[in-house]
């Protein structure tokens, strides 16, 4: 039996299963003033930032994540010059973002202000590119930022937020995808993480739907593993513009910075639909 | 807190993780001659058989592995006429090899016919090619089986067992494979499971060199989803005497079966590798 006082466990809500971390101690705990945030020194995983009773990253695993949530959209646009990131507080995606050399300005908006002032400090590595120059880093809030926007501000728009409940509810309505249409630019494109293709497939089916019924004409879901997440298979969905048949596989090839999971094979490898989920929501 | 008369847990050995189920009823549990068998009626994943404190299958997500188990490999084989399954006694193995159309014999020996008893049982549905008179299922000593085989007894072996230790220790070593390698034919392969790419890359690693050692000259790691299996990301490895370049890709295609996640772009997917894996093991 595992002992509460030595062991942080997440519920899968909806699926009765559950994922646990032994952990060596509780580094920090807070009320800020959107959620309750957690940091634990694990046995085997580094350190776990908990949001809510939710894992969101841990040293060890937050690669996956990361990589999936950036490349594949950016190695997709033809030529990715402004990048928001709506949340994404512990700036895992901010630094996957600017390893690209096309990128000219990331502009990370997330409401919460302790996420990333405690990243910095426990999640050191993660934080390493927030004094680039191209990075700007916002605590405001996201749908409002995306509401306001101009036509026309924006290239890609990554949307690194917690689950559907909470701060983060509005970001998966038609209304947000609507504002996200209207301030993209030609080719603009978002991605959004869509939970776990085991556990979710209703929510990926009402998000796509969500996404196409904005004004997006090309979906793609991709798949890919994460330990610490409900499931441990985990998914995000972009919306595009313009046609999603091809990315820039060459320049994917060709990268030069370094990944821990990411590749050109891994980016054609997530692309792959199971037999479940091209049945579940009436694709070819 | 999570109640242990209503969760089974496994702590994963050596990564300080455990994966959790609540259950409605543990409906049976026997010392066998071999192991310790326990079945739950789990709240979400249907039945759940549990071997020696881990995991074995669920009715809810057994068809991640069972088809990742058994479809490459036989999609990658030229000819697929004899199947050999080691271990495998829940038979959703078997039910996945008899799909295929080629197959003119399915054996599979599992040291212990009470998980078969309990599978027929339990899971039924993975029992239901059973007595299809293509298969063969035999309760006997699957190491002995291979070392006793006459050269070219058969055309693939499928390595469906427990993890390396306990009974099925003796599947992860030279002598085994070398073993495999005497006995199948001239295109013959060998799969087996390989646990987790997360947790577990330097039992890859020494699997993959005992294999090598063992005369085959052709390797192929693949990797899928498998919620209840530590870290939720699971992967199979090929030891073959041919190239393992290309797969029969049209047949995949054109398969006139139905699966619930295999298909021909998965199978491709499957055998992208991550950078960490490459790195690792020092492949280009």
């Amino acid at each position: 039996m595992m002992n509460p006082s030595q062991w942080f466990t997440e519920q899968a809500p909806g699926a009765e299963s559950a994922f646990s971390l032994k952990f060596k101690q509780k580094l920090h705990e807070e009320q800020s003033e959107y959620q309750f945030i957690e940091i634990y020194e694990t046995e085997d995983f580094g350190n776990l930032m908990v949001i809510d009773g939710c894992t969101m990253v841990s040293t060890r695993d937050n690669f996956l994540y990361h990589e999936m949530m950036s490349h594949p959209v950016l190695f997709t646009h033809p030529d990715p010059k402004r990048v928001w990131i709506i949340g994404g507080g512990d700036c895992g995606t901010l630094r996957e973002i600017l390893k690209h050399p096309s990128v000219e300005q990331a502009v990370q908006i997330d409401i919460d202000e302790r996420v990333t002032r405690l990243a910095e400090i426990y999640f050191p590595e993660l934080c390493e590119s927030n004094n680039d120059p191209r990075a700007d880093l916002k605590f405001i809030d996201g749908i409002k930022w995306v509401k306001d926007a101009e036509p026309n501000s924006v290239d890609i728009i990554i949307v690194d937020s917690t689950d559907p409940a909470g701060p983060a509810e509005g970001l998966f309505s038609k209304a947000f995808y609507r504002d996200c249409f209207n301030c993209l630019s030609e080719h603009g494109m978002v991605v959004q993480q869509s939970e776990s293709p085991l556990y979710h497939m209703k929510l990926i089916g009402e998000m796509r739907d969500a996404m196409s019924s904005a004004g997006f004409e090309h979906l793609q879901t991709l798949f890919f593993p994460q330990a610490i997440y409900p499931s441990g298979w985990w998914s995000a969905t972009i919306a595009s513009k313009a046609s999603l048949a091809k990315f820039r596989e060459l320049d994917s090839a060709n990268k030069n910075f370094d990944t821990t999971y990411y590749n050109v094979d891994i980016h054609k490898a997530s692309l792959a639909q199971p037999e479940f989920f091209k049945k579940a929501l009436g694709l070819k």
